[in-house]
């Protein structure tokens, strides 16, 4: 097996947003990239999608040597990877579909390479059944698009070897993502059920006539999506707790959590989890005091605004 | 009634986090404040609250005359509002107590003068009960920390004239807010709805062992946090359907509201919801492209990525 600092060739089957984003990252990342798609004009659409991004990804930097031209669009599957050190496949989200395609990936993939899936959601325990060799296929789960969001959720299945998602969660960090490797599956991960509890309230507000579609918008990136750009939910919560941090967040807001603000039920904030939220923010925050974070958010957040561009556009009396 | 561009002294009553976050907001933005807490150190902790956020307010630029010297805090609720032009309450999330200060604010408030309240959900119908004059009790829900995230939501109870609500929106856009002024009273409002959503999703992993503190922070800051200081959540995922937009992603992804990928059962995706979001994000892109947005998005995340330090840390193929 290719140690992780030595992969020269990585495999992207299934080219569309997500498959196609990775081909671009890793093409920036300076490997040579062999895709595979079953659509008919799937390789012109890939190809203009790498066009597309490669302005931004020289403005990240590139790898040495990095070039849209390392990238080779194979007929079939069994090209595409008979040569790979990493296989990533991103085929549409079902699960059928996705436990042939494992199958028949890990029949075409020389012995030993790990094969990662973009699934959504699906436990790769759900995926791997038809696979000869389970042990080498983890869940490597990114963002959209995944050349410039740097998060990949890797976990594996109950047939996985430990091994290989540690060979995965490697790999990711070397080819410049960052990992949050989980111990257990838990449908959705982590990043999508957070971000799917909002999307799913977001269409309950449309459906219901609350909110347009511009206001939910809006309601994010003018409001809490510039912090979380900064800092994550727990740890902006813990601010809005004063000196007191999350204890006193908790103290004061605790009672919310029986008000009607979303659809989504809230868990018992009994002393177990009152006491677990708190000391997970202690742990996370590092040594940092209340003040030191709130410095931090605010150099942060007014960094993206001047970023975003929204220091122009405020108020008449600037 | 002064004009909202006439504004000269804001009383804020309430000087916890969210009431000193406004104090900092409005001196910044050149008005006279007054504010009142009945807390013991509450005048001690504001200032300190003042000096901390000052050197952020300078680096976002200060208004003709804006200092922390124009900030009185006063001994009594009457004497902050008697001669203020406009009232911002921030008191604990309480309904009684809430209840009974707007009644106490309304009495002591020159007739005319708007009176706001930063509740974080509680529809202003319930909380306007005591007052005599609820006619210009408005919510003007604010972000925290409330001198630096833009958004403030403006709605009115039963009993709130429009011209309140218009009056008020006008002034925070005039005080560099942004404004989401609502027609219907939901509680939670719009974007405390959506962030309440994930924050309980959240909760419910920590309390089952799920995910980590850190790593829920994680998955958002290097995940879709990144993607929403840039743009909100429906575009964004519009752009996860390529180039069929929201559309396509509907069809791709529509299957997965069946997925247990968070605790919060969606809506049934029928033709009506179906066709609402849709227009709703055709209308939200306002004649641009997909094309145009992806590379909106991709030049904001970069952006992004840049003003919080993340191109540094990136592979080490970097």
């Amino acid at each position: 097996m290719t140690s992780p600092e030595n992969v020269r060739r990585v495999a992207c089957v299934g080219a569309g947003v997500i498959g196609g984003g990775w081909v671009a990252h890793f093409l920036a990342r300076g490997y040579d990239v062999t895709a595979w798609d079953p659509a008919p004009d799937a390789g012109r659409k890939l190809r203009r999608l790498v066009d597309a991004a490669w302005p931004t990804l020289i403005s990240l930097g590139l790898a040495d040597g990095a070039s849209p031209d390392r990238l080779t669009v194979t007929d079939t599957l069994e090209q595409a990877v008979s040569e790979a050190d990493f296989v990533q496949e991103s085929a549409p989200e079902k699960l059928d579909l996705k436990r042939d395609l494992l199958a028949r990936l890990d029949a075409a993939t020389p012995a030993g390479v790990v094969i990662a899936s973009s699934t959504s959601g699906y436990p790769m325990t759900d995926m791997q059944t038809a696979a000869a060799d389970p042990s080498r296929l983890v869940v490597g789960h990114p963002f959209n698009p995944p050349y410039l969001v740097p998060l990949v959720e890797v976990v594996g299945g109950e047939h996985t070897h430990a091994s290989a998602v540690a060979w995965a969660s490697r790999f990711y960090e070397i080819a410049g993502k960052s990992v949050i490797t989980m111990d257990n599956e838990v449908p959705g991960f982590i990043a999508n059920r957070l971000q799917e509890a909002l999307w799913r309230e977001a269409l309950h507000m449309v459906a219901n006539g609350e909110a347009t579609v511009r206001d939910i918008d809006l309601s994010i990136t003018e409001g809490p999506g510039l912090r979380w750009a900064v800092m994550g939910p727990m740890l902006t919560f813990a601010l809005a707790g004063g000196e007191g941090g999350m204890a006193h967040m908790l103290d004061h807001f605790g009672p919310s959590l029986k008000s009607p603000w979303t659809r989504l039920e809230a868990p018992e904030l009994d002393k177990q989890l009152y006491d677990a939220v708190v000391a997970g923010c202690d742990e996370a925050a590092d040594g940092r005091s209340i003040a030191d974070l709130v410095a931090e958010r605010d150099r942060g957040v007014v960094e993206v605004l001047r970023a975003t561009g929204r220091l122009d556009r405020e108020g008449d009396s600037r």
